[in-house]
């Protein structure tokens, strides 16, 4: 009985110890899958990284300075589990991928009463809030719009960056980014990446608006991305949904250039019970090419199922399947089925 | 004395917490050697790293899922403590040298009474077995067998893998490992690696048979490694022996093509006091070339001498030799003799 | 009072045990700032990485071995906070940039009564004692000596090195450093780099001479690089100052061949309170070129201040002027100004 009490206290000095010295947070996540993957006519059986979302580790931290002031700091690495090798970026601003150590986040930043700033390299705002309408857990592999919406590929990480977004206001928040493209020429201005949204959660209700346009140099015309994404949790099922356009984007899947597109995603996440669920969708984008060339439209849906072992461990399996279609043009299919296991620390 | 048996309850009760809230583990090996080494006729003097184990770095940890069911990570690096650099390892598919940021182990996985599952990339079953008959410490610089076993260029990290191990059933344990090349194309299918180990221990006595078997891609004809490896403690003395054999293998220090290799080592572990102790061999490599061209023979001896200042930090000195003699082409010498320290974290 | 004194009890075992247990320490410095960089006639603004220290993380560990003996490592990363790569560092024996993951130091090593030895790649000597009579806090980017002492292009870490310090005797130290090129062939020998200091620091006095002598092969001259630096603390202010010469050494910011240089800088850190300091100065170089060629002359100044928001979080503001002139070319002017953050953990 003493001791049992002495074991309480000491575990809670340990605890209060802890957080005031550490200054370092080491955390991960590891997610690796067996299936197969089908793109336009070839089909490999293979052991993939991410199949609910990428791999990666990192480090965090957080420094009270006193009257709500807080230095806050992230490296983030991501990684392939199934190579060892760091996971390779776009460039932006070069086109080109590159492979960075923290390929995924490196900021410093500061925060408090008037909500948060970071310089680094951060994800985008209209990143933060586009996954929020996908079933598919996070919109990675079986997310309905993979190899489906043009929007795919906006630049989720330029660098380069200054960040800031709000508190909330009574579940309203928003948040600006501004990346400078350091490629300025005797000839031509820099490139930049401006990226924004506005957030609502509430109750069962969540819906967030945001807009993205990027140059990658001073000289090219903007992409310009924006999005609608929303929930609505009825309890029994959560309905998920986004719509969004692009303009002057283009393919992720074929080289052909689109110059507008319109896209959405509808799907639903179905907790079967505590340690189950299932989530699944349909997407469609529908865009115009360079002039003349006949309209672009792809369609996808997919489905999976997710089992918590743990909250840190969860087992899944699912399938994707993303249809492509242009008059003249032979169709082309991409479709990727696995189980895999997603282990976080 | 009251105080005394507060601090023993004090740290009971943190090492308690520690393992159930401590997610990661951080460790490492760092192994650093001067000394010179001789490669044919061109000698250098140098820093260079390994020289008993590779130079790492990892994170890894296990959650207890109850029943016995654990889920289990390994994110682990190679580099070179002389440049700081990620080790590169050969990417079996692609012959190419490729320098991953987990070069090493990147897995997850499930554990339990009916063994072990892996996701990933992790050693080979060939490889798992492969040093444990090699004197000079784990085999590395100073082993014998270095520059002279054609097996030597076996792939050890595949990537794109699904692991299986038994548990251990009386001193025997099997392991059985299968990777996916990922490279079928419209006209060749993908290659493949599928590796696979036997083994026993029990009281002075272990022994393993691996077998091994590479395609780079669905075209080429396989690569076989069969090997048994076995030591005998003799208490004063540990024997160790290893016996091996390869189909179409070229070799790892000279271009010339082998079509078929038998290789032989012999070592002894000599524990000379409770800190320093001495591991010394001989190792053989006979093999047929290509039609027609003439036999090749490498023949080779290592010594090596170990002091433990502590368990974790080890200085040691080393030599190792081998030479190369074919019908009609000179003779070659391989050499290293170098003096290092290990630390391990 | 029961309570508390048990906590603090518990706290003390904690505090013992972690010393005791841990064998790996993990630090870091994240510095980003937001400004303007001119780079002759070209202006970007920028978010950039290091305006006061480059970023960096590190694992460190240190192993008590008994009778004042320890066995330490050091293994540290250097990365681009803007854009999460890894920092290159010039290979001086290739003169080609590498990138490598633990770009600034790798070494494992001894120390006790003797000193300290190293084995790996570490800080030459030079190096450890350059910045020391330099203002701008630490010699980065606004420093008064940036893009104007040619001595900036000494080999900081060139690897492949043994390291020897002394122990401190009443205030004097000293260090040496040996790195082997191992890029010797069959007709030219290997480089070297050859570094060493002597330092003296008592009372308000700090002072240190420094040697390096670099050969990227053997077939080539040295190029040598001798350092007198030094500072005084008034208690007001702390005087700065520092004059070296160079001979057979390109400059950073041209490629004009520059046979001989001499320079010095001069500066001082102003405590404005006990969380606000000032540093500025002044530096020169005046060097000659191949013979015929006019002489090379740069100026420059930087200033700076800093603001702890605590010990681990610094904001501060910045800007540097250098300017090159040589008679028959057009002057050039580098520029930065900027403001930033500095977090360490």
């Amino acid at each position: 009985m003493m001791k049992k009490s002495l074991v309480a206290v000491a575990v809670m000095a340990v605890s209060g110890m802890a957080s005031a010295q550490s200054t370092v947070t080491i955390y991960g996540l590891i997610d690796a899958y067996f299936g197969s993957v089908k793109s336009g006519t070839l089909t490999q059986t293979v052991v993939n990284s991410g199949g609910l979302q990428s791999s990666r580790f990192g480090f965090k931290g957080t420094e009270d300075l006193g009257g709500g002031l807080k230095a806050n700091f992230v490296l983030e690495a991501g990684f392939n589990v199934d190579t060892g090798a760091s996971r390779a970026y776009d460039n932006p601003y070069t086109n080109a991928a590159t492979t960075a150590m923290f390929g995924r986040q490196t900021f410093v930043g500061l925060s408090g009463g008037f909500g948060e700033v970071k310089l680094g390299k951060m994800w985008t705002p209209f990143d933060e809030v586009k996954g929020s309408g996908a079933a598919g857990f996070d919109a990675n592999v079986f997310a309905p719009a993979t190899n489906v919406w043009s929007s795919n590929s906006y630049s989720d990480l330029p660098g380069n960056a200054i960040y800031y977004s709000t508190p909330n206001f009574s579940g309203f928040s928003a948040a600006v980014m501004h990346s400078f493209g350091e490629n300025k020429t005797a000839t031509v201005g820099a490139g930049s990446i401006s990226s924004m949204n506005v957030a609502y959660s509430a109750g069962p209700l969540a819906a967030a608006l945001s807009y993205q346009t990027q140059k990658s140099t001073g000289a090219v015309a903007a992409t310009k991305y924006t999005q609608l994404n929303g929930s609505y949790d009825l309890g029994v099922v959560k309905l998920l949904g986004a719509y969004g356009t692009t303009k002057n984007q283009s393919s992720p899947v074929t080289t052909l250039a689109q110059e507008k597109t319109k896209e959405y995603q509808l799907g639903l996440d179905f907790p079967v019970s505590s340690t189950f669920t299932l989530s699944g969708g349909y997407a469609r984008s529908k865009g115009t090419r360079a002039a003349g060339a006949s309209e672009l439209k792809r369609t996808g849906y997919g489905i999976a199922g997710l089992y918590a072992m743990s909250k840190r461990t969860n087992l899944y399996a699912g399938y994707q399947n993303a249809k492509e279609t242009a008059a003249g043009l032979a169709d082309r299919k991409d479709s990727t089925v696995g189980v895999g296991v997603r282990h976080t620390f």
